[in-house]
């Protein structure tokens, strides 16, 4: 959490000149900071991250279908059908559980796939080398969910840089965050003219509307509050990594229990910190795990259950019905999320571990 | 705008609890608060009142096509197509500029017409009476957008309790604003369900997914300067009529100068004041005075020019390409809307309305 002195002093020159959005000056100082931060090019603040898709999916020309992973959160495939696009679910990676490259190229001599998301799962990168082959040599625009990354690195190179465009979430329950907020980052230009064009209803200039567009704008009391909480990331981030190395150390040892690992090559992701439970006798030991952890008032998380691709309300919305996407239902009854933010204490994530592995035991 | 420690005040428990968005105790205040002020049932706070419209526009299963207003802020028609809707644009009455309940109920023999968008503009209530002696006998629902309204009441009922359900929109340049916001206001309790839902990726609960839905919420932020907003609302208001009364009592002097009236029985609206300026010689004079204004700092707004029925990104995703809306296309010339918020003074608002008579007589 930021201090609440160093937010009041970003946020009282708006107070005072009555500009409270509408990429007023606070939030293009927060933009100019991440850009630095990211060594990218442009970062467009909007007000989610689920928007953040809608207009980057517009500002890349998606159009008809989307190949994309059903392994991840409602809000990427939701924000997909919310615009009228058809998503298309392939197969994810058994180990690092994103986007499998593979299984992208196995579906794109559909001359109705225009684009492609993939989603950084856990923070951990796609195949990102795999993919932006496959989108080069297909000319399809290439869009990754970034939600669970922030500055993390990927051999050397910011996480966010790759693809044509990442879209971001700053939710409160990010590393950073800005109450609710989000942002597409791309190094295009003309990308980057398109988001902000979309984020203030499609309007050029005063006579002129050049896009169908939304209100997709972040206020500066948002914008103040994540300046504040830059101010406050290091402190945030070391009390996560502490946490995080705990969990590993406690629960590693654990012969049940498989952590999800990270790809070789990334540096400073700690968004999430998710293990894996075996299915025994076609029981989820997650499932068993997850509520004896809630009867002792610990909220891990079922991510990602249910599994999009088996959730009638979306796939009533896609022309393809039935999909082969055995690694995503077998990750989806196995994967459990533990508590993961600055406010958890040394002796709290040793006090989750242990009840983690007699969870298991019981 | 709202005092800075009362704003503090609001927002400390957030930052103490770490609870920053979804549905927290703020924003569950506030929506009470508003509620009780509007005399209405349910007020669901949601990120802006574009979003508002994309809601409640689903919550209301409208498919297909839409009866809607070419004259309104681009966000009506926009929001409607940004999710695959199809408007279908119909002319405004002559006087009070809102959809013409006549032009709507001849455009109802269309099968595909599953919805009616009216348009509270500028404040001024739609012939709500009419519009729902026809959205009843078709059993067609009826959204208002209520951007430009807050508390007002039309023959002694809180204009939002009109139709099936109202967005508002509490955007920074509102009377009252949340910095970024939005609300749908709805008396029907499965309405108001289906809002929650959508607002929140369409999760039911932890484990069932019953809706396509996005982020449409509000942060705990904003919220706050929303309570706070409140209290600071009888002085904002106070000003804003004030500014009004100056205006109409210089204005309504000059016989070039209509003043766009407020329907009879209309209580309570100060959201905008809008004069129309004849076009003259085939040059419309609310040009030259829009320029004219902008040249001595003053910022008027062609409230709404261009005309969305006139702008091509926006008829292309239309079936119907080609509108009989003559009111309309006579208002978006000859409409200016004047500078209208609390940090107006007196003299500030004599030496505008000075200047506008200065700019058409020169």
């Amino acid at each position: 959490m930021p201090r609440l002195d160093d937010f009041m002093g970003h946020l009282a020159p708006a107070l005072g000149s009555r500009r409270l959005t509408n990429g007023g000056p606070i939030s293009a100082d927060l933009e100019l900071r991440l850009a630095e931060l990211f060594r990218t090019r442009y970062v467009n603040l909007v007000s989610n991250g689920t928007v953040a898709i809608e207009i980057a999916a517009k500002a890349l020309n998606f159009r008809r279908k989307v190949v994309t992973t059903p392994f991840t959160f409602a809000a990427s495939v939701g924000a997909l059908i919310w615009i009228g696009l058809d998503p298309v679910l392939v197969d994810i990676e058994e180990d690092y559980l994103t986007i499998s490259p593979d299984a992208v190229a196995s579906v794109l001599d559909d001359d109705d796939v225009s684009g492609i998301l993939g989603v950084h799962v856990y923070g951990c990168p796609c195949d990102v080398d795999a993919l932006s082959a496959i989108s080069d040599s297909r000319r399809i625009p290439m869009l990754y969910d970034g939600a669970h990354v922030f500055d993390a690195t990927y051999n050397g190179r910011p996480l966010v840089n790759y693809g044509d465009a990442t879209t971001m979430s700053f939710h409160a329950t990010k590393q950073f965050n800005t109450g609710e907020g989000g942002a597409v980052v791309t190094s295009s230009l003309e990308v980057n003219s398109r988001v902000s064009i979309l984020k203030n209803f499609g309007i050029e200039s005063e006579d002129s509307i050049s896009q169908v567009g939304i209100n997709g704008k972040m206020s500066e009391l948002n914008a103040a509050f994540g300046l504040a909480n830059l101010n406050a990331l290091f402190e945030e981030r070391s009390r996560r990594s502490a946490v995080v190395q705990i969990y590993r150390d406690v629960l590693s040892e654990h012969k049940k229990i498989r952590i999800v690992p990270q790809r070789p090559g990334t540096v400073g992701s700690s968004s999430y910190f998710a293990i894996r439970l075996p299915v025994e006798n076609g029981f989820p030991l997650r499932d068993k795990v997850y509520l004896q952890l809630r009867d002792v008032g610990i909220y891990s998380r079922k991510y990602f259950y249910p599994l999009i691709a088996d959730v009638e309300p979306y796939t009533q919305h896609m022309s393809q019905k039935i999909f082969d996407v055995p690694n995503a239902r077998r990750a989806s009854m196995e994967v459990l999320t533990l508590p993961l933010h600055g406010g958890i204490a040394n002796e709290d994530a040793n006090f989750i571990a242990k009840a983690v592995m007699d969870a298991i035991d019981e």
